[in-house]
């Protein structure tokens, strides 16, 4: 396929060319520019000149025969003088267009993705406010079309701009799916293409310039699927031994990991593993695996990495498959092929392993943990439909003690992914029937593809929360490709995450709020909301914030509901959106709200914003909220800023009311934002 | 001066405009765009015609005599074909320019602000984007010059792009500040202008198009100073009259209020108001002021406003200056009469009014407050350096809570200010001795330009960090100009900000993460962050988010740190930018690491994370850090995500090591960008 790939050869697939000649001297040019018609541009046409510009070898905007002709001379002349020793082919004469729209199309081999496609504005725009959509390949007309309305700029593409004509959206989605199916052919023998610009006008599209980059051998795209064999058991394991453990000392990691499964809620047996202890915090211990009398559903290694090899000899003897290694010093500590053996032994027994680098697992069912966290520092929270991945161990920790009252099913930090991964455990979550919402955070792909893959189905079935850090890495692309350097910040995983029906949030708090929301509440009919409020300043933020995302549209009151409304409640009422109670509100009064926008059929999600401190507002207002608005049959999102009775407040309301209580304005925007998302 | 104003005016000030002269006949116009140079625009003239491309009265890049004669009778036939009864008075042929850039500056006399002056980049880029930049006039030299390095679009503009040359930074600041003389100096007259687009390339300039709209009125430019008078006497008061309590209710405001000034910690005289009542709340009450025996100093109502008045007169009577009006129902009720009669009471009498509509005042050294928020509902925050003022009551009472470490001196929240307002409340917090910082959190401002000339000098004393919210109501002035719309935004309150000085946050949790380090933490020397953590995965999103402001940069550490470092800490620590000392990091890796960074000269600001669930941190861990970095001399922010232990862990170095400790990466970055501004 290689050879076959010509400047062109975006035309085998409906794609449109700029017109363009060869002219040899400089009246074949002016003869040239009049067939064409003008504007034409004049460009030097030598395999040795790559930077044409540079050597005065472009002249653009030309409007007439003479002109065309000067340019001819004047660019020679130029070149001559600047690159004496250039072989010279010609000069190209090329089609110019006026008052139309410049866009970038782009098609980069990501290593984590695979084939990827964007789009853009082109020139300036893109570079310098980013704003370029990014889809996987192959793409589907409702993938592009969503590509269209994610770009800023299509609002103006679409409505024309100045004497610039409106574009078709049909014929701009047309040529993104062309360019889509050609790059998604090619991609084996392609590592990159940038057609830049693509000029619009109106209906129609020519490409101007087309670059690529050969690849120097055949990208390969993987179908690999998740694998969840065995994971369940990491989870229902009745039986755990720890090997890292010391009986003389009580600092070790294996010591800390020891306490929570010996003298907290684990039901299952649990072995110490040690050639040099009998007895390790009041349990028997054994020399080695092996000599473990009973069945072991699972081991926790924290011992240097260099023992695991032995240990997972000693795993395949014993019928032993699933293993969690806490232990730092692999690929980060420069590792790479202590870890690659690991994997391959891992691979050839069919023991899944957790880790390396990692804080483990937990289930908040059976209790079970393998975290180094003891339970007087970390909180273990309760039982719930919340599962979670994360790459850091320390954003695990902070994520574990917040869903406290939302409650948990599955935890997994898997740090090095030597062998489980983001599509594996996203799999085993969509499966897995106490999970109801799944929450992850990454901060690289490594598997990118599969993970896209695998999102992209089980998003159908379960809302998946996502978290990317690691945005702002430049990539070292810049210089090969525009596509190259775009994808180096966070534009790609964007694209790809909307692309695969992910919920995507930027920052750890948007995190907590959509995973704590999504698990409490239900998920909205619609994105309307009605806020009440005590207090009109938070809503006033929360306004400001909604056009970050523009997910959320305040909601217009019937006017049944408004006279209603202006019946019942007082007068210091103000009954807009949002209804103002002012600092006199009384419970009673937010009942009534809530009772009316419950009932109101333009309202979908009810979001209300508590001063607890205003003493218009009972101290029974948690019991209040529980009796009115348990279960609610629109979900509802509570705000409230404050000190220790704030605090206090809203986690009874979070306990009793089941309703998710935030403290700032950005999280309880993010809340109705994720139950807004379809 | 209205008269003189004309199309070309800005030619006065020494701006250039692009070539242009009227054309009668076709041959004409040929010989016009000879004498100016191709390629020219053709534009009819008709003072019936406003819309000049609807009615196909323009053509643009015209590259020939012939063009230009074809041209001329285009328009014409087209003209008069939409148009048959306009009176034209020929066509006017106007210089073109190639390889150029565009830009637009503006002004707007704003009604809060008056005149400004905006400049960002012409056409789409400016509504889109929103990348412009706001300053109030005059300007000088150095506000353009950082007006140029806001505009995200400046490096493009000075580097230059693709075969669109440079612009020299001198001329541009030239163009903009000349542009800025000519509105200042007709600011009576204009109410706006648009020069749209301005041309640039190279060092030179055009003025393209220019529009402007005269005042009905003339406009005025208030040079109101702030008025402190009394204000000292709001929060020293030795003697205080509450009018609003009740003795037969437990439920009015005014009891509430009554609790804290007669239960907790103020020391002075309470005397309750009732005519109705002998005694409330065990304290003997009066019939009305005039009855009260003693000198009052200060009078908190929380009565309907309709009663205001006649207090007013008894505070005349009885020498008092001092009024906090806590009750509602003022202009954001309708009661813009009553509000009017009120203000101008108080000025006649010299009385200082704070309110109406907010929770009025708090002095955290005398314990002086007027709110209603019961204490063991809204604690009050131990005394310190932090002083506040607040539009809207329900902000203020969530950051008094969350000041519980830093400490605060004075806070006023001011409602509907009938009379003390934020400019007063600057410049008396600027002559504060126990005011160290300055918070301030706005809706929408009133006397907009008293408050940006009191800011800009308050600001060179003391930092002062300001959140405004309302920031996407759109303005109304669209239809006028394009500088009105974008001033419609946050840009021009942005503007504002920047070029007085003030610290601008995003988010009122930014406000206090601000506000808290400023007080708790000196001020850096420089920008340079070394970060040191037990969990890398924060660090990294909070180098992203350290991308969206630019402000920090991440240090380098110097090889003789870097040597020590390798020699002190263990195997396990990886000492970069973050110094990761990982799950096995002890309360000594981080001491060991502080001490480095402190000697280090290429650091200036230490910002820790915490994940104080690692086990290895040890429960001492808030001693440790009290030894080790009380009053330290570079400044040191912390962040901790986490449940119970964490935030206990966290409040314990807050009071014990002065160090400001957050929850969230976004906060603990905000912090630190506070201590690196200037």
């Amino acid at each position: 396929m290689s050879e076959k790939i010509t400047l062109k050869i975006y035309e085998n697939y409906g794609l449109v060319s700029a017109k363009s000649f060869l002219a040899r001297d400089a009246s074949e040019a002016a003869d040239l520019s009049k067939k064409i018609g003008f504007p034409v541009a004049l460009k030097i046409e030598s395999p040795d000149i790559l930077h044409k510009t540079d050597t005065g070898g472009v002249k653009l905007d030309l409007y007439s025969e003479n002109e065309a002709r000067k340019a001819f001379d004047d660019i020679m002349l130029s070149v001559k003088e600047s690159r004496p020793d250039a072989s010279i082919k010609g000069i190209t004469v090329q089609e110019m267009f006026r008052d139309c729209f410049e866009i970038i199309i782009g098609y980069k081999f990501d290593k984590d993705f695979g084939p990827t496609i964007m789009f853009g504005m082109g020139g300036i725009f893109a570079e310098v406010f980013g704003d370029v959509v990014f889809r996987a390949l192959p793409v589907s007309k409702e993938d592009v079309s969503s590509m269209i309305d994610e770009l800023k700029f299509s609002d103006i593409l679409l409505n024309g701009y100045r004497s610039v004509k409106s574009v078709s959206k049909e014929m701009l989605s047309d040529v993104i799916l062309k360019a889509g199916r050609m790059a998604y052919e090619l991609f084996e023998d392609l590592d990159s293409f940038d057609m830049n610009p693509v000029v619009l006008k109106g209906d129609e599209h020519r490409i101007v310039d087309f670059k690529y980059v050969k690849s120097s051998q055949k990208n390969y795209l993987t179908d690999e699927k998740p694998y969840t064999k065995y994971l369940e058991r990491f989870f229902d394991a009745q039986s755990v031994a720890v090997i890292g453990a010391s009986g003389s000392s009580r600092d070790k990691l294996g010591n800390y990991i020891l306490d929570s499964l010996i003298f907290y809620d684990y039901k299952g047996r649990v072995y110490p593993v040690n050639p040099k202890s009998k007895m390790i915090m009041g349990v028997k211990a054994y020399p080695s695996l092996s000599d473990i009398p009973d069945r072991v559903d699972l081991v926790v290694v924290s011992i240097p990495l260099s023992g695991v090899p032995e240990i997972l000899e000693q795993c395949r003897e014993k019928d032993i498959h699933n293993i969690v290694i806490i232990s730092g010093g692999g690929k980060e500590a420069g590792s790479v092929k202590l870890e690659r053996s690991i994997k391959d032994s891992a691979h050839k027994y069919d023991i899944r392993i957790i880790g390396c680098n990692c804080i483990g697992i937990f289930d908040a069912y059976s209790r079970l943990d393998t975290f180094f966290q003891v339970n007087d520092v970390m909180s273990r929270p309760r039982a719930g439909s919340v599962s979670m991945m994360t790459q850091s161990g320390t954003v695990g920790a902070g994520f574990i003690e917040l869903m406290d009252h939302a409650g948990m099913s599955k935890f997994v930090s898997y740090g090095n992914r030597i062998d489980v991964d983001e599509a594996d455990l996203l799999k085993f979550y969509e499966d897995d029937p106490r999970t109801k919402v799944i929450a992850v955070y990454v901060e690289g792909f490594d598997k990118g593809r599969k993970f896209f893959n695998t999102a992209k189905k089980v998003s159908r079935k379960k809302p998946v929360v996502i978290f990317k850090s690691g945005r702002s890495s430049k990539s070292s692309d810049l210089s090969i490709s525009h596509t190259g350097f775009l994808s180096g910040t966070y534009n790609l995983s964007r694209g790809i995450f909307n692309q695969a029906g992910l919920i995507s949030v930027d920052s750890f708090e948007e995190l907590v709020a959509a995973s704590k929301a999504l698990a409490m509440q239900k998920r909205a009919d619609g994105n309307r909301v009605l806020a009440v409020t005590d207090g009109a300043g938070t809503v006033i933020q929360a306004v400001d914030r909604m056009e970050k995302k523009k997910i959320l549209k305040m909601a217009e009151l019937t006017e049944e509901s408004k006279r209603y409304l202006e019946e019942k409640l007082p007068a210091y009422a103000i009954i807009k959106n949002p209804i103002d109670l002012t600092g006199s509100g009384t419970d009673r009064d937010y009942e009534i709200s809530i009772r009316t926008a419950m009932e109101d059929p333009g309202v979908d999600i009810i979001m209300l914003w508590f001063l607890f401190q205003d003493t218009p507002v009972s101290r029974n207002i948690n019991r209040n909220l529980s009796i009115c608005c348990r279960n609610p049959k629109k979900p509802i999102v509570i705000g409230a800023t404050g000190g220790e009775y704030t605090r206090y407040m809203s986690g009874l309301i979070e306990k009793a009311a089941g309703i998710p209580v935030y403290s700032s304005v950005n999280d309880w925007v993010t809340a109705a934002e994720a139950l807004a998302i379809k």
